[in-house]
């Protein structure tokens, strides 16, 4: 086992940190977490079957690493630039032209191997990934994954309409291009596919269908996009007229919460969308706040969500958000919720860093992982050892600073260089420098 | 004189860009420039009083450096920290209880030098500052300044009401003090003072007469807050009730546009204070979307003031901004002015990127300089150098990335690290590495 002392802060819930200073982790050679605690000598005891090495990370933080849950990897060519539409124009001018590259396979590993490292390099050690139509690059994809060691699901698109026909598959070659790469990932323990329509106005009634039958036969999670701009919403009720709100357009084929399910956005839910998420607990709203300042869509009502029960992890969104980094993400997922208390003259209370910590860590988290592994995103007793470390010495104003308000500063203004050290389920994850 | 030959981007007007790839700019040993074109062999030619030395800046990019025209240099020990709270509680709790820490100069003197330092870093050359009541502090400042060779409007701050006795002046010691500041950057090309009334609610109407009559006689300029937050604006309703709106009570006192006017924040402009700002063309929006973000403020109506002719330039406001960089102060102002578009279901076109641009450089760069030493913000002849060479190799995805491209991703995506030259009225100001 290791044991790593540093000041340690997590979120059990969403209502405040824990904050150990110093404190410890002690992981199993699994990877899980075996105990968790105040530091004094002698707090850290082998066991009859395995010894410890204390890994001494000094003044440094320790907190649990990083989470995506909603990420375009082959958007990323696109990364802060043309930024000048809103969503609809956006993906036929810019993104679908891009994406439909990855055809190409040695295109797609040039750019796919930035994306990984540059995930590893802001310190996102899980990832819900939308990937293309391409079998081949997608495979790749996974691969890269597992050669960095991070934890992925990994999503073959599925598209029939409404996209040029380059970037088109069929129900057919959407379900089997998923089932490949089930099959290329099953000895890989931390990348999995996961069912991924693009969203209703890509894939026709047919491909949703079978889709969600793919879901519920090889019990997989889903991953797609809800209520995002209101011109969506509109072409969606018109696309699915029967379907009593744009969530009801995916629940009717079994792909709103039957598995556990990602739905990114959200930024409009009427009453009866919000009904639906109570009453599939297992989809998960994925906010993606820098996406929705980007491409105009608006500010998503996340606490409503939130007192309602509904579950909320965090996005980037790549290439509608600009940044990798969860870190800005949560900046923009505070800010944004101060401009919404602005806006209804505080009936809507913002959002507090524990609050948007818990998304990006121990929430998203839980999307990942299992039973035996545990899940990343806390320092508790059974949780998968995801882990950052920070030094924040060069952002300091004075020694007296309290750890909280250091990791504060580092969510506003740290950046990679803060980044010393990752873990993955308790592996050191190495920053590879790609080429270029 | 000195030729830098590179890829050169800048806006002549808020509406586009001059791209010159590559292009050349022309500086004089006073530091004002003296042509600026394209690139050919042959092109530069020395006169007969001066040869010309050509700096090959390689495929760099060159632009106008950024100026910021609202910070208060005195709260940096809480960037990115204690933002939970609204402006005026926030107020109270956090940045009072800070700015009286500058009563003690080896305090004041160490954080001054970071804050310096950090401007410098990342690429601001001139910047309107708030430092404290507190005249041997304030004084350092401006030494900082000069010692570092950036360019700074730094105000002395009057006020002697609802706040803590600690910090508060009487009328004459904010007249002393502002004239001490005058009296010591006499001889600082670059550095000057500007009458500095804090705001309404922390000035008597006696104090404010007595700064917008030293502004009138001593032709300075002036800087203040106006209609940040809604708390704040019915409080300036009840303590000044004669006046006809907000900038009524700056206006009636003289400190309106009388002479060049720094206004910042103007989030909720009634039809009055509006029309008060068409009439007083010298004043100046200084629009800071970080800040108006972070406390909680709203979003400032920049396309209506952009609409009736309105200045308006950029501010990074700490602490409430939560990051000195004007590249993040242009990211913001594009987002915030596309969630209003969204708001507005597309009413209010949202800002370009040459529009922000604009703003940070040739807009906000018009209030500093003087007819002999030009004015910094753009590449045209007259103009005084003030720029920044970019190096975006890490950033670059593909060999044919447009200028333009190139420039927009370092907006969102750059830090320090690509900012490799720094340059103010002709000189190269260096980063200092200041002690921890």
């Amino acid at each position: 086992m290791k044991a790593y002392k540093a000041t340690i802060l997590f979120t059990p819930s969403p209502s405040e940190f824990k904050v150990l200073a110093p404190g410890y982790v002690l992981v199993r050679n699994n990877g899980t977490i075996a105990a968790v605690g105040e530091w004094h000598e002698g707090v850290i005891k082998a066991t009859k079957d395995e010894s410890v090495e204390l890994i001494d990370l000094g003044d440094q933080l320790l907190i649990p690493a990083m989470n995506d849950l909603h990420v375009h990897a082959p958007q990323y060519a696109n990364l802060g630039i043309a930024m000048d539409l809103e969503l609809l124009p956006w993906l036929n001018t810019y993104t679908f032209p891009e994406e439909m590259r990855y055809a190409d396979k040695p295109y797609a590993e040039r750019l796919y191997r930035r994306f990984v490292s540059d995930l590893v390099r802001y310190g996102t050690m899980r990832a819900a990934v939308f990937a293309t139509i391409h079998a081949p690059a997608t495979q790749l994809l996974c691969d890269l994954f597992q050669e960095a060691g991070i934890g992925g699901k990994i999503g073959l698109v599925g598209m029939n309409r409404n996209c040029p026909t380059e970037l088109s598959n069929t129900t057919q070659e959407a379900i089997s291009g998923t089932l490949s790469v089930l099959e290329h990932t099953a000895t890989m323990p931390l990348v999995d596919a996961i069912v991924t329509p693009r969203f209703v106005p890509s894939c026709t009634p047919d491909m949703l269908a079978a889709m969600g039958q793919l879901a519920a036969e090889k019990q997989l999670p889903v991953q797609s996009h809800l209520s995002e701009n209101r011109s969506e919403i509109a072409w969606v009720k018109q696309l699915d007229p029967e379907a009593s709100c744009y969530a009801d357009a995916y629940r009717r084929f079994g792909l709103f919460g039957q598995t556990p399910t990602l739905m990114a956005h959200c930024c409009y839910p009427n009453r009866e969308e919000m009904r639906l998420m109570r009453e599939n607990p297992k989809t998960m709203v994925v906010h993606c706040p820098t996406s929705n300042c980007n491409l105009s869509s608006g500010i998503a009502p996340i606490r409503q969500f939130l007192e309602q029960g509904t579950q909320v992890a965090l996005g980037s969104d790549i290439s509608g958000g600009s940044h990798l980094s969860i870190f800005r993400v949560m900046q923009y997922a505070m800010q944004m919720s101060k401009l919404q208390y602005s806006l209804t003259n505080g009936r809507s209370a913002f959002l507090t860093l524990s609050e948007v910590f818990h998304m990006a860590t121990k929430a998203g988290g839980s999307f990942f992982g299992n039973d035996e592994l545990g899940h990343p995103g806390s320092f508790e007793q059974g949780y998968a050892f995801d882990a950052l470390v920070l030094d924040d010495s060069t952002l300091r104003l004075s020694d007296s600073e309290e750890p909280l308000h250091r990791l504060e500063r580092l969510i506003y203004l740290g950046d990679d260089r803060h980044i010393t050290k990752r873990f993955c389920q308790g592996h050191v994850v190495e920053m590879s420098v790609v080429g270029w």
